[in-house]
């Protein structure tokens, strides 16, 4: 079950997946990604920050990757957006 | 003069960002650290993405990190914002 743990951050507030992160860290579960497109990325830095500074001090960056997708309009037209990934684990 | 350059991303537009990076590594310049915090985290993602896929596909990125910082606001209370620092550097 290790690191297949991954939480899309969106539209919710940050505390929703501060909560997402500590739910799915319970048990043996060593390893957490954290996923995010867009302007969805700031929060996703926010909900791994306040995680960290908060509520599990033993959570490290493990690693950090960003990347862009291309999306289909409803147009028909391509447009890029920027994706990030955070990759957050126990010590 | 190696490592020593920072741009900060904040409310101009990406272009503007790219091509600050673009001057910065003119000559013997190898690296550059993107740095923004709060929303334009976002926008630093995006800029490091625009830079790599559209005008220097030699850049890599070298390395992500994400901090928190601790603002004092006008009220005299003080909140936490989130940090990313993004080093590009040429191959």
């Amino acid at each position: 079950m290790e690191g297949k743990n991954v939480i899309y951050v969106g539209q919710k507030p940050v505390m929703s997946y501060c909560l997402a992160i500590m739910t799915a860290l319970k048990g043996d579960v060593k390893e957490v990604s954290l996923m995010a497109r867009g302007r969805a990325i700031s929060k996703a830095v926010d909900v791994a920050e306040v995680v960290r500074n908060q509520f599990m001090k033993e959570l490290a960056v493990k690693d950090i990757t960003i990347g862009t997708e291309t999306l289909d309009t409803e147009e028909g037209a391509s447009r890029n957006i920027s994706n990030i990934k955070i990759v957050l684990a126990k010590e």
